[in-house]
């Protein structure tokens, strides 16, 4: 309606949102599995590329699939919990990060550079950290849902993939809360070190985890009220970018355990919330293989990687870029002349 | 000396080459590792990355790194043994593959215009396959030899790292053979499918194996021999042409289970021969996991491949352009103006 207010965004318009949620294609999956059938190889030789072709093609809804527009979408925010002294980095180093990233410094720069991928960085009011969520919720209503609405925008018209990073000094605690929240067991397995800490601040961290999902246990009645006691701006946004991206038929690589967590509170709404993402690599930090496994997903790379920023994703990309290389340049057995098996 | 006839080669030769390699370039590697330090991430936060650019530094004798001129080298031999019916497919598939590969059709073409690599295929003499070694030694000395003096000269003047691959159809049998020669324990433990045949081949694949190496237990004095009595001239290549980059400082990226075989008759000559070699993948060849924790070394990639061509060989390439890309374009914390830990 011209000229109506926009109406502020509340988290059970994204609710609605969570409950619909586009389906696979299966026709344009079963062109790309009956094309990876006649290419010269073995069956399934080529492993988890032809899957690749495969889920790339089922979910942009489109055979051949395509990826001439990757785009790396970074979201950056702060945390109140930082106060806490629970990351070895004092917060400014976000925004500093920030700028890195915008003069092209950083490793995420370097590997959008070569893997040929676009990149946005999303600032997220670095000036105003969430509440810190050891004494009262993180957002509010209005802020969590303007935040994930703000993800939602980062999937442009016509991208192919998109590829999430974050950086947030103290989000591995929002993502270890979150996932504590989310999964139960004890808030010890699901924290880790983050960029580096000793094992002093290692042990006040877990115990901050664990009086802050217990003091709002109650009133997390769902998983986007957990994003909003216990996540952040960027980890709002990503899972608002996962979302939208699922809407426009553009699959997803998730970086590490922060942006996975953040995927998680989507995934704990409604199960097949993740279809169409793939989770690049497993992180070094110990919770993320943690959640992998309660989300059954299998990591692409296991590199020892543990940094955020998108930069396990953008790795994962030219694994994606391989695969779609393979599925639309091999000969088939009959164009080349192979004999098939005896 | 001019005029002088080219000596016939012989494996005593390659011996004393394999008592003499080339160690790291120390100097080189800490200049790599100073360099890491100061670039704006947590300390070993790239994980793997980072110490692909300290290995490719160390050994290439050269900081920074370079990778402009990635050469792949595919080596093709047929195998006496494969008239047993050790495989799915027919003997006649190995030339048809290496036409295919001259063609760009197959997945090798696509992996190394994706990556930007040179690609080489070397046909060995593929009228002339080996000797059926579960009747006879599969090579004379002269031929092992000269298949490995033929493989040394893949490595051309200027490669900065060099990927092996090879077909063969039937050398999963030998690299099996060569495995349990090596190393023990069962036939069966080193054998697996291949490009995919039924428990009946599978049983008699393994039979084959475990008379094979008994009959020849007595001759194979030292490794050189194993290779001999149980390779293929595409398998002595691949040894030679490791060898060969040792010397030359070409860091080496194996592909999968036979390449890997390959590699291991080296390093069971000389437990250092393969410092200069990562290992790119994984195979789903049951065997491969294996031998990889008999040589100590930990595969880049693990996705469920099995084809050889050194496709994951050209794979793993693009993690080691992607490890580069960050050690040398990422700014210092001090270009950057980013605070370090508090």
């Amino acid at each position: 309606m011209p000229g109506a207010p926009t109406p502020q965004p509340n988290l059970n318009e994204i609710r609605g949102l969570l409950k619909e949620l586009a389906g696979p294609d299966g026709a344009a999956g079963a062109a790309a599995e009956a094309h990876q059938a006649q290419l010269t190889k073995p069956a399934g030789a080529l492993g988890r590329l032809e899957e690749l072709a495969i889920w790339l093609a089922t979910w942009q809804g489109r055979h051949p699939p395509r990826l001439e527009r990757p785009l790396t979408a970074v979201f950056a925010g702060n945390h109140g919990i930082a106060a806490q002294g629970v990351s070895a980095y004092p917060p400014a180093v976000t925004a500093q990060m920030v700028k890195n990233f915008l003069d092209g410094g950083a490793a995420v720069n370097q590997l959008c550079g070569y893997a040929d991928s676009d990149l946005r960085v999303y600032e997220m009011a670095l000036e105003e950290p969430t509440a810190d969520f050891s004494e009262a919720p993180a957002m509010s209503d209005a802020d969590c849902a303007r935040a994930m609405s703000y993800g939602m925008l980062a999937v442009e018209d016509g991208i192919d993939v998109l590829m999430l990073g974050e950086m947030g000094i103290g989000n591995t605690t929002s993502a270890a809360a979150l996932c504590h929240a989310l999964f139960g067991d004890e808030a010890g397995d699901w924290v880790g070190r983050g960029t580096g800490i000793d094992e002093t601040r290692l042990a006040h961290k877990v115990a901050l985890v664990d009086a802050s999902v217990a003091r709002h246990r109650d009133a997390m009645t769902d998983s986007l009220e957990v994003l909003r006691h216990l996540g952040g701006l960027e980890l709002a946004a990503i899972a608002g970018a996962i979302l939208a991206a699922r809407r426009a038929r553009v699959p997803v690589l998730l970086d590490g355990y922060a942006c996975t967590a953040a995927a998680a509170v989507l995934h704990a709404f409604n199960p097949s919330a993740l279809a169409h993402c793939q989770v690049a690599h497993v992180s070094v930090e110990p919770g993320h293989g943690r959640l992998l496994q309660r989300l059954g997903k299998r990591p692409l790379l296991d590199l020892d990687m543990r940094l955020g920023e998108g930069s396990g994703a953008v790795v994962a990309l030219l694994l994606l870029k391989a695969a779609a290389a393979c599925h639309t340049g091999m000969a088939t057995f009959a164009q080349a002349g192979v004999s098939g098996p005896a």
